[in-house]
C-alpha cells in the first residue's frame, strides 16, 4: 500500500501578516454577480475557477487559512482562470494577487494535490461535488487544491479582508457556518499525512 | 497539472446479487462492543480498520454500495485488520468475506486510492478525520479506500444485510442519515474522474 503523501505544516509563528490595497468585489449583490456570470457564459462557455487550502498549526493542531469578508462570509483564496490558462499557473497567479506582496515575487508555494471538484449547475450559489442528473451544461467547475506553504512568509492581506486561521476541529461538520465546500476539507485532508514541523511524536503523525 | 486519476464505473446491470450465510454482529449492544474494544486495546494497542467504497451507476449518476442492517444503520463493507496485516491485503480479505462467494475466489478488485482516514479518540462511537487536540492515544484508525469494481460480478450478500445503492446526490450532505464518514464521500470522490462505461459525452466526464 503506498504511503500517504506528506505535507509539512508550520506553526503560526512562521507567518507574518501585512495589509495591502483592497481587492474589492466586482459585484454589489448576488443577483448582479449571477447576471455577470450569465453574460460571461454566453461569451466564453463554462467558467473555471481554482481555490487553495493553506495550512498552519497551533497547539499541535492544523488550521486552515480563510479570508473573511464579514462575520458570515468566509472564503478560500483563489478565483477565475483565464481562457485556456493552466490550472496550476492560474492558482499561483491568484494566490499572488490575494496574498502576495504588491511589489516583488511571492515565495515558492507548490501544489500538493487536488482535494475536490465542484460544479455550479445553474446561475445561483449552489455547488455540488458531482454533476447532478439531467444537467448537461454546468455553468462553472471549481477545483480546490492543497498548497504547501513555504517555511516562512509574510502574507499580504487585502485591506477589505481579514485573514483568519480556523482549526480543523472547528471546520469539521461546520457546514451551516462555512458551507459544504469548506466544511468537508478535514475529510479531504485526511488522505495526506500532515507533518507538523518542529514537533516530534505528535499524534497527528500516526498512521 | 496532473490529470485526475480515472476510475471506471459500470451500470447497475453489470452486477447480480445472491444471498449467502449471515455475518452476525459480534456484539449485542454498543456498550458491549466498546467493552470488547477496550479489552482488545489493552492486549494489542490501537485497532486498525479499513472500509471500501464500491461504485455503480444508473441514469448516468454514480451510486455507492452500502450494507444496510436496519432502516437507520448503513455501513461500508470492511472491518478490522489483523495484527501486522497489510492494509490492501486486509481490505481484499474483508471484501471477500462480506461480498465474495462462499466457495471460490472473488474477482479482481483493485484499490484506486485512499479517500479518508478517521480516528476514534475514545471508546465511544465518535470518529474524526484528524486526531483531536490533547489526544495522544487514539483507540482506532480507520482508512476508507475507493475500490475499482470489475466489469461483471455477482455480489454475495450476507443474509442479515441488505445491499443498497445510494446515488451521490442523496449521500451528499446527508450526515444526519448516513453519518459524516459516508456523507462526505461525494466530496472525496470528486478528485477522481469517474468514467461511466458504455456512456459517451456524459457531463460526469467534464473537467
Ligand atoms: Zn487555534
Ligand atoms: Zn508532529
Ligand atoms: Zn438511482
Ligand atoms: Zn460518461
Amino acid at each position: 500500500m503506498p504511503q500517504r503523501p506528506i505535507v509539512t505544516v508550520y506553526p503560526h509563528s512562521s507567518y507574518n501578516e501585512q495589509q495591502k490595497d483592497a481587492r474589492p468585489e466586482k459585484d454589489s449583490s448576488v443577483a448582479s454577480r449571477m447576471a455577470r456570470f450569465k453574460q460571461q457564459y454566453a461569451e466564453r462557455g463554462m467558467r473555471r475557477s481554482v481555490e487553495a487550502v493553506l495550512l498552519t498549526y497551533q497547539h499541535n493542531h492544523p488550521h486552515i487559512y480563510l479570508l473573511q469578508m464579514n462575520s458570515s462570509l468566509h472564503k478560500l483564496p483563489g478565483g477565475r482562470l483565464r481562457q485556456g490558462e493552466d490550472e496550476e499557473e492560474g492558482l499561483l497567479r491568484k494566490l499572488h494577487d490575494k496574498l502576495g506582496p504588491d511589489t516583488g515575487m511571492s515565495p515558492e508555494w507548490s501544489i500538493a494535490g487536488l482535494l475536490s471538484t465542484w460544479w455550479r449547475p445553474a446561475f445561483d450559489t449552489n455547488f455540488y461535488p458531482y454533476v447532478p442528473p439531467h444537467i448537461t451544461e454546468p455553468k462553472e467547475c471549481k477545483k480546490i487544491y492543497l498548497v504547501q506553504l513555504p517555511e516562512r512568509f509574510t502574507l499580504h492581506v487585502p485591506r477589505n479582508f481579514k485573514l483568519i486561521k480556523v482549526p480543523l476541529f472547528e471546520v469539521f461538520d461546520g457546514s451551516s457556518r462555512y458551507g459544504s465546500q469548506i466544511a468537508s476539507i478535514p475529510q479531504q485532508l485526511s488522505r495526506f499525512r500532515l507533518r507538523l514541523a518542529y514537533q516530534d511524536d505528535c499524534p497527528e503523525d500516526l498512521g
